[in-house]
């Protein structure tokens, strides 16, 4: 057990993520008292049952007085209302983070709700199944994966200091930590996650709509790279939705790219340009043993840990 | 250990797939005597070291006489040569088959080569891994996976009989065996495998062109989904050119179902049409449940039982 780092810890939404923030939390003992508020009333009831919070309430504002630490962790479009529902309640001093996927959208809309007494430091933990909901959440989730942090441009010692704490709960949760410029971050998450879930989203509809080919048969046969897609589409809706909207730009920019190079591709078997095939499956070859070679430092996906995770 | 169904096998091209029917097929105890023909110097070498087979040549002719099962497990575009190398030695009334990805193309080029003293019964193992080679395979590759026939329009007797216990070989080796229209099968697989490999190549390919973000950012971020793609992008590039050349036609068709797919999921995020990716993440949510219930019969992938599996 570590010392102590928030003697109270308000989650607001409790789903797979918040769920694991209090249950790793708690194992790794860096928190005191534990509060959860939540809009929905089956998932309080989840969490009073699971025994996840000393308090459960659907009042953010109850929630978050005198709490150390408060983290967001609802939909990325979600995330300006439910500070506007805790401002007049946080305790100044606090420490406020949030766990969305995009990090300037969420960062602007926080820091226009949120009063100048407390420390906003937005993060994202680049962790999850494609579970959702307080019984998915597990406490090694965080396990050496990546948590970044995308600190505002604040120099006084006060805000390092929450920035740092921040950093060592982490930490203690077992992730890796880095800290980010917001911008950045949306570039690259919209490269190693957002397009790929709009990717696999794209081609389980594409394949849902054909006539030739039977739902059955997709289902039947999908060994063959599909059933890869068909997991990563069943992430949670709304969460994606929000994710595509707060990250447009960066993420039509990278469609735009993947798009053109689609095209080219689709030309190169058009006209049976073997060369230029074998050319590009080589070179992503290559990067793959790249990414084998980063393996030391990033573990698996936890894809898998979910529902079928008997069949590995 | 079962009846031997045929007294002679001979394997023409020794790499994941065809190393794996010879392991599977001897822990079954459904062959005879095993012979190997590879092109490769140093695949012949490693099929000699781990005592694959009793006969190990460079030479196709040399492998396949007297064999009553000769299997063809070269990449896709090298199939007819193959054959032909092969014809003139072929035992009469011996069954030929193949495990190419693509059949229709497959079929005609085996069937153009062969002589009508054989039993042609096209086949596709749908197994797999992102691993290449003959260390790379072992016996249980097949098992709880479907392996497509694809037999000739004959009715007569002898070919039946030769269709049939082709069947049962499959099932000796673990699998489950579906018989299918050449051309049907490669639709299916246009949308089941073949596609989905396209697009990991793709996307792997369009990050490694990006400036703004590196290479060692994509990797150490990958597990938001990205990973997964490498993976896949990581198979054997001259199978998969290939496999694109040969299916051409399916793969164009359901690539521009899925690039006009793309293109109205990119102009719902620019027009901010909320609405209209939640339908689509909803509906891809249920259709997943769909494959997680056909679960029964289909097992999950052999993708990660090969380098990495241990950050599983």
């Amino acid at each position: 057990m570590g010392d102590i780092l928030y003697p109270k810890m308000a989650v607001i939404g409790c789903g797979l993520i918040g769920s694991s923030m209090i249950r790793a939390a708690r194992e790794a003992g860096v928190v005191g008292e534990i509060a959860v508020a939540d809009a929905s009333p089956e998932v309080l009831k989840r969490v009073h049952a699971l025994g996840l919070a000393h308090h459960v309430t659907g009042d953010i504002a109850e929630a978050v007085a005198d709490a150390d630490l408060v983290v967001f962790a609802v939909p990325v479009l979600a995330m300006g209302e439910a500070a506007r529902k805790a401002a007049h309640a946080l305790k100044p001093g606090a420490t406020v983070t949030d766990v969305g996927s995009v990090k300037a959208a969420v960062g602007e809309a926080l820091a226009a709700a949120l009063p100048d007494t407390v420390h906003l430091v937005p993060g994202h933990p680049i962790a999850g199944t494609e579970q959702s909901g307080p019984d998915a959440g597990f406490a090694a989730l965080f396990q050496k994966r990546w948590t970044i942090l995308t600190p505002q441009a604040r120099e006084d010692e006060p805000y390092l200091e929450a920035v740092q704490r921040l950093s060592d709960f982490w930490t203690a949760l077992g992730a890796n930590v880095e800290r980010m410029d917001d911008r950045h971050h949306d570039l690259v998450l919209a490269v190693t996650s957002h397009l790929p879930h709009l990717i696999a989203y794209n081609i389980v509809g594409t394949a849902a709509d054909l006539e030739e080919v039977t739902q059955a048969e997709v289902m039947k046969f999908s060994a063959g790279g599909f059933r890869d897609f068909t997991r990563i589409a069943s992430s949670d809706p709304t969460m994606w939705r929000d994710i595509f909207v707060a990250n447009k730009d960066a993420v039509l920019e990278i469609l735009g790219r993947f798009t053109e190079d689609l095209q080219a591709l689709s030309r190169a078997i058009r006209w049976g340009e073997a060369d230029k095939l074998h050319e590009l499956f080589t070179r992503t070859r290559e990067i793959r043993r790249g990414v084998i070679a980063a393996g030391q430092e990033v573990a698996e996906p936890n894809f898998g840990r979910g529902r079928d995770k008997d069949h590995h």
